[in-house]
């Protein structure tokens, strides 16, 4: 049997996870919540359930929750999405990324990701046939030099791959980068995937900007969000894409015999629960308490955070502490003092000399101050 | 934009389903219940999502749920497969039947199909390059010509796509049909996709041959199965995956980066609740009294109904009511005569000259006295 993916493993999230159940260590690697949803939303699938919502919802997803989305992007981005046509439910933020990958690539097409990128871009473009172009960034800044992204546009380049709020480098994009993005396809067939899942996750007051703002992006494009980050349901497997009609038309194509559609009873919970706006604005405040809880106890220890302007990563540089590489590194710190966390050099296929760690702050104040106490040991 | 499936539209089910609700029919055209599913399954759900289960399940979902899922194998086929190793919980059936495809099809590719064909099937199979071969079986037998398939198998030859309890024909496949198959393939390198959705909806105590008795074909093969079918949530979106080990470890590489895991909170809400082995044996004999009605009800029609061996539809032939060609009449049947059904002949690529309707009976007897007052009026 010869693998379409030979290159393939499984992913640093579930090793991590795993090797951290396996010592006891406290799990700061895969990026979820470990605290509870909240208990309206959770009593709002249980009445959908009783209510008999168990049946298919429509492919794309039911209508009322795509309108209640429509609302929101008109309200953060002051754009007019059509609920109807272009916005569909899928069964994660996930399941969105490789159906719209699917949706685009054929063999030989090129894709340009930044990297440090999401461990799905890669293997997803090339079970298409399409070839990874990696624009490198690099620690602490991981600046897009966009001169370097131009000299990397080739006739065969499909797809640019936005990552914004950015996992795990934790930056969000500048008005003037997505500037630069427009002027670079501008008379180009290239498309976007604008993978924003931690829209809503994003510090210090600043703003996120959507790809939904620039209209010439926009008609090109694909962008992806999750409830699971919305919600602190990473495990309900729930999200949605929003594209231009015609990009949409082809998505569902592919989504129709992908998974169908996306669970219904909790769509029609999602759909009720966010008719509260601060059940998404208060993300910010809820989220920026952890970062600087975090960011604050690191100062006791040998270890030096990076700025975090974004998502519930923070990177920590631990080049004072240890010469090992990220991998073995992050295995000590796991096996030995008990914290596991993800090497960033997972999120890169290119040579690599960093030394880096991701920790997930989306955590109780308990485990966060418990893991603080180990670091600060070390 | 050059589309990926420039023939696929939006699925017969969805598009009879949409119709049936503009005009006020009762829809037996997609195939889902109209009753509640159990109490108990919904108040495990609710406890579970309160016990903060709302996280990512492990990647091929949760051990307890497989392990169940190995028994319920053992006990009903006789078959130890490593819940381990060789279960995987996906997104639904339809996910599962794709990422399997996604796991095995390259360009070119070529893979036997057995029409009338459940209609993901295809697109799955062109979206990844591969070329269906179709094996064209017809009303009322719907038999299997092995000598035809033989003839059929190419150097090319990929995979063989199984159906049984077979989605639209009813019919169950014989152990000689499983034999002639493991003829066909035993010197070859052919894969099998076994599509057992409706394994536990077999009627008059005919016995239910899963493919993973036949140890030379399961060695070879993914077996399907839905917990939609199983406890009548088709909307909760879960179902399973069977395969060798060394098949397994593909699939997940996909299967990670197409929806990563399944929903949590009902994984383990169904671990618990297929313990009671009744909660599944007792699934012929329910909908075996929904069969008997509907079938005896029709009598009094002109519809005549083919012999239902399994699945819950059942197939009508209208050809002493109308000339119309199927798609046309089934639109008629639901626009005047508000009952709303699927034409069989979406279930086929090739030419056609059948005169038949489906229905899905999996509704309850009121609906089902409703369609067949309004059947035998016409
Ligand atoms: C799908 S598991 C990975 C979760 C995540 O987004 C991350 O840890 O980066
Ligand atoms: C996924 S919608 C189709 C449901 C079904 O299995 C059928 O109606 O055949």
């Amino acid at each position: 049997f010869v693998s379409k993916l030979p290159k393939t493993e499984v992913s640093i999230f579930s090793r991590m996870s795993a090797l951290a159940q396996e010592h006891g260590a406290i799990n700061l690697s895969q990026g979820f919540p470990n605290y509870p949803t909240s208990e309206r939303l959770v009593t709002l699938v249980d009445h959908y359930m009783r209510k008999g919502c168990n049946q298919y919802a429509p492919m794309p997803g039911i209508l009322p929750l795509r309108e209640v989305l429509a609302e929101k992007m008109h309200m953060l981005y002051q754009v007019d999405v059509d609920a109807e046509k272009e916005i569909t439910i899928t069964s994660g933020g996930t399941q969105a990324l490789f159906t719209a990958i699917a949706t685009l690539i054929r063999p030989g097409d090129e894709v340009i990701i930044f990297e440090p990128a999401y461990d799905s871009y890669r293997p997803s473009v090339e079970l298409f046939g399409g070839k990874i172009v990696p624009v490198i960034l690099k620690a602490p800044h991981f600046a897009i030099d966009w001169q370097e992204v131009a000299t990397l546009i080739s006739p065969r380049t499909k797809l640019i791959i936005v990552n914004n709020p950015t996992n795990p480098s934790t930056k969000i994009w500048k008005k003037t980068d997505f500037e630069a993005l427009e002027k670079l396809v501008q008379d180009t067939s290239i498309e976007i995937l604008s993978d924003e899942v931690y829209e809503h996750i994003v510090y210090d007051d600043r703003p996120h900007w959507s790809l939904l703002q620039f209209p010439a992006l926009w008609a090109r494009s694909f962008v992806v969000a999750s409830f699971g980050k919305l919600l602190h349901t990473t495990g309900w497997k729930l999200g949605y894409v929003a594209a231009p009609a015609y990009l949409t038309a082809e998505f569902r194509k592919i989504h129709q015999f992908n998974v169908f559609s996306a669970n219904t009873p909790m769509q029609f919970a999602i759909a009720d629960y966010l008719q509260d706006k601060d059940s998404y604005l208060s993300l910010r405040a809820f989220f920026q308490e952890k970062r600087d809880l975090f960011v604050e106890g690191l100062k006791a220890s040998r270890f030096r955070s990076l700025p975090c302007e974004g998502t519930y990563f923070l990177l920590m540089d631990y080049a004072p502490i240890s010469d090992l590489p990220e991998l073995a590194y992050a295995t000590q710190l796991t096996t030995q003092f008990k914290v596991a966390t993800v090497p960033v050099s997972a999120f890169y296929a290119s040579p690599y000399d960093q030394r880096l760690l991701r920790i997930c702050f989306a955590k109780d104040k308990d485990t966060l101050n418990r893991a603080l106490d180990l670091l600060i040991k070390i």
